[in-house]
Formats: structure tokens, sequence, C-alpha cells
């Protein structure tokens, strides 16, 4: 079970100029296959399906505090895409205006059409995020290995992702999310190194580019992101330090286990009503207009 | 964010008789379109999809609670699923006693195949949950609309899994989600009310059937489940009661809100290990076997 | 625009024995990729796209006449599945008598769990009917070829699914199919042949079993519908006898266009009410009950 | 059974541009989880599995003769897409001089390349409709909520794509649609409010902008559209009087049945050939060309 | 079992202007349901699930044959899209210089974010490439049918795409389509031929515009590739002459067999490092500058 | 491009008990996501796109022929399908005798109404495969990380495929392709030790359990399939071998590779016909049934 805090796990700013093209592009880190949901997805159904729990305890501890954390990067990417959305299109009351022309230009419809110009469980080509995404074999190594690749595979499209523009919310977005996901990549790689032997952190980082390369990484970088597994749990994590020690493999201090919360955690963004959208709510157009419509059309003996 | 409790939200029964037949049909109420994975991202995505939250305010920490308390149901889903299937198999070391025998009876064998004989995200005829079934169209009498739908399709759905069998983890499972289920579609209900002044409340029971006449959640209704909700945040929701208040409409005391954990919190069932399945690990036949064998074929010259 | 009978094509016999495994079976004829579904979405879209429609009159109106008489086949092929279906469960008002046990057994859960024991637009391993079923490409030769091989497709599905089983209904169902199919497998091979001058007829039949092996299909063949057109429109159709004519491929006789509707139009089956799937109502178990229930267990003070 | 009539709902004026753009945008109207492809499916569903049709006659009727009407809003968004595409490349019989180029540009390529600029049973990005889309749980109030909810969320899209244009053609389509789909909106509302007793048609218009506020609204709502149930059916519809009746919600005359068809119907529109995409047929380049061509090629000897 | 080449079937030119639009575009050809898989796949489970091949050699051999020659189709697809995405983005190590700015304005955005440039099997929606493409009914009458109209349909595809743009790595793929697609639909319609006695060729072409009309076919005519079946096998073929016989349809020289392979094998195109996509890897920004920007971070104690 | 050989990768028995039960499990090894359509499609598509082919030489050679080895694989598990399937119905021609009735209770129905009782591109579930399955992101590592990931993956399902039954030709399948399979996991592991120096290979074996434990496996590995890369191409592979070498992880001779094919090659199995589904042809019922129906149907004027 869980407990919500209403915060987003860092701050977003306010896009520069909002961008459905930009909007359509984050979704991949949403609904994508290698996007957040399946993240947080995979981890939830390997921990509420360990088996042997007592054997493996750092393990489960490990891929559990993964998941949840998990929950606060599908929220941070469905919040930056709602960021790029507000003001994309003409706020009011009008719908003679044509107020949602954008929408035909946009290569999310979805956004649009079925959302309130926010964001939806797809990917950047509109496809909707499945379940054949999820990796749950029940083999520890197994699942280990699939979730250093799913990781690096994530890794890599955040990098693509933050290279299509300099728009600040993209780039804020994805520097928080390549030393997170970093910390993900080196946490399961870790784990396998544990279990077997094999030094498989040497393999960090793929692809070979250096979170170092991303000016936007730099500030969490220095506040210890990307060396330090926070608490998102009510349980004491300290066992998970079995696993998470040692040197870090891109040059950041030596790796950390805490049971205080990340630092970064910030209040969610602003995100003020679209009443061409009827988002939450469309007024009328003016007050007795129906009744006024109504009289004019049908007369006064209705 | 969240912060994840290692505890399940009520205690699950061990089958009396472990049922492949059963664990296939429960997955309906995990990745079913009305299944508790779509209760859960529904609320997710309404929740940080959200505008205008500072005029709304009772109706976002509704549906944020909710979909915290989702996590849980669906927690417990999967773990109903893993116990029906411990014990459908012949535990073991050697491959070649046909000990999963099972799997080619089994209705869904993606529990066998790609699963530890657990718990994945498809539905009862092995369709993949997907996106598609998440409504978050951001006007909030729509979306109150579709979530008093959801939840009362979500009943139906439970309803029927229980008049499946008399085994007692399936009737734990759905007489429990039964009554936390039915406070959902109330709660919408109370919501689309007090917006509207519509007495939608009213609708409730549908299917017309009551909880009472389901022994196993008669405890559950006696504890107050039926008639409260319960803080699964960390902030005040005491808010809620602008729109959770006034009489139940099954004959339950009157609605109250709580900043309380719910009080059937549980530990989690215990997962013994499957080496047949490699689930967490296959111990090798005997130690030293792969060395003989080897030398056994290949001679001494290795 | 359509206007609805409230008549099936034929009458359905009650089934001698209700069988889930026959009705999960038949779903191949309503959504697989050759199912009755897949024949009304191509005509309809056919239809409506069809562009010049003045210069290739006769087509269009052939095309849009079978594309009527299939809502009528997916209405009969509906029918034999609910037909199938009742009498599966235990009927009653207690759920805790497991009347749902057919239902772990069953080979299409969803209809139990999401409709009450009745058909839905899936095929026989539960996969949705979709839209990439449809071809309509605007090319008449190409738009004809493709449903000359898609009745020849569903010709093909029809006899194995007879050969399933003796089961009345089944064979009364698809004894009707073949017939009518034929006609259409039949009539896009002759509209190629006015097209091309290729006696496209000669094909028939595909696969090479004649209609005339299956019994339940002599009747049919007697009454006329081998070898008529009938209408489905409120349009003079006799246009279409500029490419329905001539002789018959399989030894009915000469091919020939009515103005009248098919003869063997039948009512609708009754379908009886299944309380335990509260379909269409799931009655309370006792008047009062509700009210007693509550004050049994909260004493008198509610 | 159906008798189709070769007619349109309405007329739908030839847009002022024509436009692959819009063209993509309403497709959501078409194959979304909401367009007209999932009410006529949903109904459909609904009328043939509805158990114990005489105890509920009226509501039996009401779903059935929405059924029918719907075939005829699928037709009409088919019709408008037709519209917005013709004209949109360059006619002709030369293939070298890129007649399609629009098709590199257009959003839904499947228009082209699948179809002769044409629509097809897909939604806004592509996403094929499915059969996931259709509710048919046989519980009447279950259904009848569902139903409440679809054609709300349905009238919620219309609306929004009026917005994205003022382009003439999908302007009448969305005033047209918005007006017979808020019937069905009450219709599913009225249908709840008999059987429970419980004001649903209150809760009416979702989203809250009234139909008056749409200027090609207004004469379907002038000729008795929006408050009158017309006859889809060859049987006598009188008896939905029983569910449709009252004071209307919306400030239109009180509600309504007829037997009498809806009073809009209009001729198809023109659809002219498009030789670039063979529809209906790819005219040689020039009479005897292949010919001279292969001499060209292989000399006399042939 | 196969033996693989490192050629292409023929030699492609590098596009006048890469271009992500036409890629987007061509991926039709790939992953479209008449795409180069849906051909590859199709005839590859026709022939390993070939009943009776013995009595049906000449049957069994062509369908093979073609399988084979398919792949090297889907070959000719991906290398052409793989060089039209050459060139759209900003080639360097530089991630905050926006290199992929392109994929903002993409089509295919799973060419960039998924892949590196390059193919996927996808169709021009983005829409995966599956299962149910495929036909493989046993039958054989059925299965040349089908594949007459999948190389019909295919044969449409290819036609509408040349004409989108007069790029030239688009007009050789399909020129070269065009004629190697065709003699597949002369093949199956001359095996149908020859089952039936009915002259299916004479169908040929559909659409009717001849291949004659695309000058970037001719050279492939002249070469024999409009009437020649070569060996794409290590067995004899010659067989394959019972079925392959006679005048060409569209003006060719006379169908012929050789145990020769096709005339026109090539090199692959070279495709250069994409380092900003990572593809085949990323460079280090600079020697060093991981260590030094740790330095600089976490100063010397490290 | 490939040339085709008429051979399977080995020799299969014919199964003990035909069983449509087992058929449908084997599906996971065609259709499933880590089945041998997955990988053939995989390494088909990273070699396609592979960038800058020259700077990694043996890695692209490797992929290649592991690619083309992959088609054999998939040959080989539709070839076991078949076998199981054929003879689990009725041979013959009446049509009445119910034949098929086998099918009622198959899992995967597919099998028989779409098939001629043989194998299709499903899983076990009868999802259809799609290309969402495959990984070619262009980065030579993460590819690696993925195949690798994918061939354990795959070894694990062949196990538990290996567990459910003791029928031979089950056992025969399962233990050739854990061989098999087992060296493309070392390759890769081996790929990218080469790439970065850490000792992927000793990760091997996952799952724990040694192929030394599976009888069927011992002959394969004595001929030297377990440590051995075979030529599947007509280039010269030996470059490989700058990968493939050194020790074997499971207690095999060293690594090796060679130019010549692959040992086991046999025949294809022989598969009957199978008239009552048509395949590859359906008898008529007598010569001149037909006519005589006809005749004593509609009497002698016709």
């Amino acid at each position: 079970m869980i407990f919500r805090a209403d915060k987003l796990l860092t701050q977003l700013p306010v896009p520069k100029h909002p961008s459905s093209e930009a909007a359509a592009a984050v979704q991949e880190l949403m609904g994508g296959k290698a996007g957040e949901m399946s993240t947080l997805m995979n981890y939830f159904f390997q921990t509420i399906n360990f088996r042997d729990r007592e054997a493996y305890g750092p393990y489960y501890k490990l891929v559990a505090n993964i998941a949840a954390e998990e929950w606060g990067h599908v929220e941070l990417v469905a919040s930056a895409i709602n960021l790029l959305l507000t003001g994309t299109t003409t706020r009011g009351h009008d719908p003679t205006a044509a107020p949602l022309a954008e929408a035909l230009k946009a290569h999310n419809k979805y956004q649009f059409f079925n959302a309130g110009q926010c964001a939806l469980p797809v990917d950047s080509m509109g496809n909707y995020w499945n379940g054949s995404y999820v990796q749950s074999s029940g083999n520890l190594r197994l699942d280990l290995v699939h979730n250093f690749f799913l990781e690096t595979a994530a890794r890599a499209t955040k990098l693509k992702v933050y290279e299509t523009t300099s728009d600040p919310t993209v780039r804020e977005l994805t520097g928080f999310l390549l030393v997170r996901g970093s910390t993900h990549v080196i946490a399961y790689a870790k784990a396998l190194e544990e279990l077997s032997g094999v030094n498989v952190v040497k393999l960090f980082p793929i692809p070979e580019l250096s979170n170092h390369a991303f000016p936007e990484a730099q500030k969490y970088i220095e506040q210890g992101l990307y060396n330090t597994l926070y608490n998102f749990t009510q349980e004491d994590i300290s066992a998970i330090s079995q696993i998470w020690k040692g040197p870090h493999p891109d040059g950041a201090p030596d790796l950390t286990v805490t049971n205080d919360p990340i630092p970064t955690i910030a209040d969610l963004p602003a995100l003020p009503a679209e009443p061409q959208l009827a988002s939450p709510a469309a007024d009328e157009v003016e007050p007795g207009f129906v009744q006024e419509a109504a009289r004019r059309i049908f007369g006064k003996s209705m």
C-alpha cells in the first residue's frame, strides 16, 4: 500500500514557448516501451510477485523502493507535458472563435480531444501503453538483467528527448530523469554484481555519453542525487546498502543509502483552467443565455 | 509522489485448493477494462492532470486519495492470484518430471511461462491492460460520471467473480473489494451530487444486489469500511467531508472521513520459492553436476 | 441511413445442450478476421466511400445491399451465441451458491464477466474485432478481389465451425450462413467477371466442398436462398441483375434479383432473465433484506 | 435486420478549403473511443443481447432505435471526411507528377495509402477502432449509466472538434451531431430516471456549454431535432414515450416521440473519381500505351 | 533454413534531400497490412505449414521461393528508409545544441527515439506490424486467392507511395517493387489458373495503371525482372515452370523460370555513424571530461 | 538477401500422442515476447539498420549470422506444432460427423479455424506477435544488452515449456533450442565483454539450471552445438572468432567458429493432408454428388 504526498520530485520551470510539438514528443517518456509507466509497472509487479522475500531481502527492498520512486517520475513527466500544452490554444468561452485550431496541427491529438491539454498513457506515436511491456518472470537474475536493460533503454530515450529542444521545461525534466534513471541503471547492475560477482557496473554508461555532458544535470549531481538511494517507503531501507555501495562508475561520490526523502521535493505546478476545453468546467457563454436563446427560438409559450 | 508501506490492505486466507482456473478468472479484476489497474490509472491521471485545483479542492483531494487506495487494491488482487497459483505445480529440481504439467491445462499460460506462477497485467482472456482504458478529459463532471460508471462496472465484475467459486481466497478478496469499491461508487455519486444537486447516490447499488448479501463483506461493513473514507496520503483530507457526508444508501452508518489509515492493514502473504520455475532461482540439480556431466561427455582433456 | 426491423433472418432452434464451449467457438464467426462484423464493416465503408457512384451504379448497389444484409448476419451469430449460453449457469438469487462456476471452465470468460452470458465483439481467442480488418481502397477491382477473398475465407470458417459439433443451433446457423455467404462469394466473383471478362465464378466453391454436403443447408437452397439476391434496402435494386445473372456455379437455379425481402424472416428468440448475472436486473435477495441486515449489524440507533 | 436507404441524415456543405488536417481530426468522431462507431456498436450489442425484452419493452425499443440512428451518424462522419479530402491532391493520370505530395504532410496517411482519400475505422491518431470500446453487461442500469457516460464523452469530443476550425463542413457536421447526440444523452438519463426516480436529466449539459452557443445547431433545434425521437425502425416506437417525455433540460420544447422519420434527410454528396488514387479505377495513361511501350522495349518479336 | 548474403536486391540512390516525411511514409511498405513484412510472413507460414507437399510440389516451391525473395524486399524498404533519414539531424557530440530538433517535426518519432534514424516494424501511422496480417489456412485455393489479393493491395500501395514525391530513392525503391511485386501478383494468378482453369491472370493489372507508366520500372522490365522468376533457394526450382509459363499480361516477354539469382544484386548502402543518436556509439564529449567535471563538482577528496 | 534450403535444423520425432494442449503451449516459443519470431526480427532489424559496419565488422557479422539461424528456429517451432496437431481430429470427408470436435476443447482455436491444424504467429494466449517486441536502437551496447536479456528470457521459456510434458516432440524441440539459444546468450555476452572488458559471460546460465540437466540436450552438446557458431550465410564469418573465443561457461569445449553449416540438418517432416480441414483441398463428398443433389432438389428442368 502507499501514502501519497501532494508534491513533485523536483521543480519544473514554465516553458519559454508552449509547444504541442514538444508535448507530443515527451509522451515517449510517459507511455513508451521504455517510458516511466513501464519502469513503474515492471517494478510494481516484480515486488508484489517476489517469491522467497526472506532469502533475498535487500533485493526485494531495492526493487520495491525504486517502484515507489517511479510513481513520482510518471507524475513529473505528466507535469512537464501539461506545462508545455498550457497556452497552446486560445483561452475563452466562445466556441465559434476556433480556439482549438492548434489541435489540427498537433501531433498528439488525444491531448486535446480526449484530455484537457494534458498527458495520457500513450507514447510519442499515440500508441497506448500496455502490459506487454512488463517483465516479471520471478527469476531474480533474469528480472535484474531485464531491469538493467530497461533503465538503459530509458536513459537512451531521455538523452534523445533532451536533444530535441532547448526548452527549459524539457531540459529540466530530462536532466533530472537522466540522473535518477542512471541511479536505477547502476542499482540493477550492482544487484547483479552482488549475486554473480561479475562487475556489471563497469558497463555504465550506456549510451556512452556521461551525464556530466548535460548542464541541467549538474545541480542534481551536486546535491547527491547521482549517488544516493533515498527512501520512498515507510520502512527502514538501510539493508539496501548491502547492494548499493562502493565507488560510482561516473565519477560521483561513493554510493550511499539514506532513510531520508529525496531533497528536491517541490510543489505541484499551477495548472489554470481552460474553459475552451471545458477543463475543469465550461462556463455558459453568459448568464441567462440559454433561456434567452430558447425564448427567441420558440417564443414565450414555452 | 508516494511512500510505500510493506503491507496489504487486508489479510487473505490461503486457498483450500490451489487453482489455476480461479487464478485465470481473477485476472479480470487485475487487467480487465474495469479491473483495479484501470481504477488506479484513471484516478492517477485525473489527479496529476487536474486543472484549477484551488477552485475544486475537495474534488481534487477525493480523486487523489482514492487513486492512492487503488494501488493497494491492485496489490490485493495480485496477492490473491499468487496464492491461488502456489501449489498448482510439482515443486522440485528435476525438469524431466514434467513439473509444469498444469501449464498445459491452465487458461492463463502467461502465469507459468512468463511469470513464476504469479499475476501479470492481463485480463481473464490474456489481453494486456492498456491505456485506452483511461479517461481523463479534464472536465470534472464528465470524469466523475465516468468514474461512477467505472466503479459500478467494477462492482459488477467483482460480484460475478465472487459467484464463480466457494474458494475462501477469492471470496475474501471480492468481499473486501465489493465493500471498498462500493465506497468509491458512492463517493463519485456524492461528488456529482454536490456539483449538480442531483441525488445520484440513489442509483446505488448497481447491480441491484446489496453488499449485505455477501457474507464475507459483513465484517468489513461492521468495521466501518462501507461508510468511511480513510486517508491514503500524507495530507489532511478532512475537506473531503464537504462531499462525503450524509446517510449511506445501503443501510450502513452515516458517511464519515478520517485522517486515520484503513484499520484492516495486514502483512503480505508468504510466497515460497518455486525452484521448478526458477523463481527466484533454480538450484543446480546437484553440486558438481555440471562439471561431472561435462567430464563424462568430453573426457578429461577439457 | 437504415430502418431496423425487430426480426432475425432465420429461425434458430434452442440448443440440445447449452454449451459455453460451443459459444466460445462461434465467436470466431462474430469477431474473427473473417467473421460477420468484418463483412458488415468492409461493405459499409466501401459503400459510403464509393467514388463515381453514377458510373458504377450496379456495383454500388450490390455492395450497399450486401452490407445491409450483413447486419442481419451479425445478429444471427449473436443470437446463436446467446442461446448456447442460456442455461450454462445456475439461475437464481443466491451469490453464495457459486452460480457462475461454469465461468471458471469457460474458454470465453468475457461472455460471463463482461456480458450477461451473451455475445461480444471478440473472436474465438478473445481478441477484439478491430478496424484493421477493413479494406476500403476505393479501387473497385481491388476491393472486389478483397471481398471475394474475405467471403471465401468466411466460408471456410463457417464450414469448420459446422464440423465442431452436432448441436442443432450451431448447425442451423452455419447451414444458413454457408448458403447466404456463398451468394456473396458468387456476387463478388460475378462483379469481377462483369468488369474484366474473366470467369471468376468458376473458382467457386472454395474450399472445394459443396454446400450440398450440409443437410441443414438444403431447405435454404430449396427456398431459393442460394441463387437469389433479396432486397435489404428501401431502393429498387433491380439494376444489380446486370451483375447477378446467369447459371449458378453449384447447381442451383439461375441467379435472380428480387425487390422482395428474404423469405426466412423469423422472430427474435426469447432470452430469459439471468438474475445471478444481474441481467437485466438483480432482485434483492428478499424485500426488506437490506434494512434487516443493517439493523442486525448496526443496531436500532441507525 | 435492417433496410438501408440511400440517404444521409442531413446535408453537408462542400468545404471552403479541402483539408487533410481537418479530415485527420474528424476521424476521432469516427473511430475514437467515444466516436460514432462506438455508439453504433454499443447499442447494437445491447439490443441483440437484451434479456427479458418483454418486461422492459420501452427500454429495449429506445436502445434499438438509437442504435439504428447511429448507423446514419457514422455515414455522416464518413461523408464529412470524404468531402474534406476531395481536392487535397492533384487529380490526373500521370504518376510522375507526384500527385499525392499531400500524403507526406497528412496526419492520417491511411486515408491516402489505404483508402481513396476517404474515411477508415480509425481515430485521430490512426489507432483502429476495436471491440473493447463496447459495453454490454446485460444489467440495464449499468448499461444505461455507461451509455449516459459515452454520449456525454461523445458530446465533449464533438464540441472540441467544432472548436478546431471555421470550415463549414466540420461545423455543420458537429452542429448536427451535438444536437442529436444530446438527445441521446438525455434519453439515457430519462431511462435511468424512469428506473430509479433519480432526476439524472438535471446533470445535462456536460460539458456545461449549451448547444445554443453553436450557431450551426440552431436550425436543427428549431426543426425539433433537439426534443424529438424519430423512428429509425419499421416498428411502432410510441412506447418510448413512457421514457422520453416531460420538459427539455436545455430550454427546447417538451420531449416528444414520433413514428415519422427525421425531417433533415438529404442526398448523399457527390464524390468524384480520383484517378491518381485509382479510385474507383485508374485509366491507362493513353490507349495503346502498354503495347507501344512493350514494343519499344522488347522489339517486334513479341 | 536459410543462408544469408550480405547484399541488397538492387542499388538504391542516395536521396537528393533527406526527408523524415518521406521516411515516415515509406514505413507503410514495411509494416503496413500490405507491406513487405506481410508478404514475407504470409508466405513463410504457408510454406512451413504446407500439407501434402508431394501432391502439390510446384505450388509449394512457388510459395517457398517467393517467401525467400520477400526477405530481400524487406531489406530494400529498410535501406530506403535509412537513407532518407541519414542527414535529417545535426551530426555531432554536443547534446545541448538540440541536434534532434527534427524529431519534433517528424511524423514517425520512433525512427529517432527508438531507432538510430532507422526503420522499424511499424506502418505509416506508427502502428506495429502484427501477426493478424498472416493468412495461412492450409487450403491451397483459399491461400492463393489471398496472396493474389495481398500482392494486388501491395501493388496499389507502392503505386501511391511512388506518387508522393520525386525523390530518387523513393522512386527507385517503388519502381523495383512494382515490377517484382507484380511478378508475384501474376504468379499467384497463374497458380490459381493452373488449379482451376480460370484465366485469373487477365485481371492484371490492378490498379489498372500499367508498370510501363513508371519510368524507374523500365530498366528492370528490360532486364527481365517483369517476366522471370529467379531462384532464391538452394534447390532446383524449374518445376515452377509448370505454373509460371505462357504470355505476360502486361506486354513483357513470355514468363520464364531460372535457377539463376536475380541479376540486379548490389552492395548494401553505407550508413555512417550518428553520434548524436549514439548509433552505434556516443563518443564522450572530450577525453577526461568526466573526471574533470567530477573534480570540479566534488573537489579533490574523491 | 537470402537463399532458402528445404531443410529443418534438426530432426523432430512424431509425437507419442498428438495434443492440441501441447500445441497451444508451444506457440509461446513462436509468437511470444521471447519467442523465435522475436529473436529473428530483432536481429534482422539490427542487421539492416547497423551504422558504421566497417568499424564494428565482427559485431555486425555476429548479429547477421544469428539472425539467419533464427529463421530455422522459427521453422522448427512451427514444425513441432504441426506434428503435435496432426491426428487430433477425425480425418475424412463427412462434415456431419463433427470431425473437428477437438476444436471446441482446444486452447488455441486459431490453429483449427484459421489454419489447417498448423502454427500461426501468435503466442500461448492467442495474442498476435507484434513489432513492439523489436529493439533496434542503433546503439551497439544497448542492443547487445537487450539481446542478452532476450535470449535469456527465451531460455527461461524453453526450459518451462520443456517441463510441461514428457512428449518426445516437445522435448526434442526444447532440448535443441536450449542448446542453440544458449550459444546466442553466450555470444551476446561475449560481444559485450569484448566491447567493455566486463566478464558478462560469467552471468550464464540464467536461469541457473544447466543445459546438462536436460537429457535431450546431451547429443547436441556432444556434437558441438553448445560451443560452435556455424555459418548461416554465404560469407566468410571467421572474423566472428574475435568475439566468440575462449572457454565455455557451462563446461563444454572452447568456443569455436566454423564456416561449415550446422551438422544436424534434417528433412522436413511429412505433413499429410487433412481433408476435413480442406488442407490443402477438400474432396467433394463423391463424384457427381452436386449434380445429383441439385437434380433431386430442383427437378430435371434445371
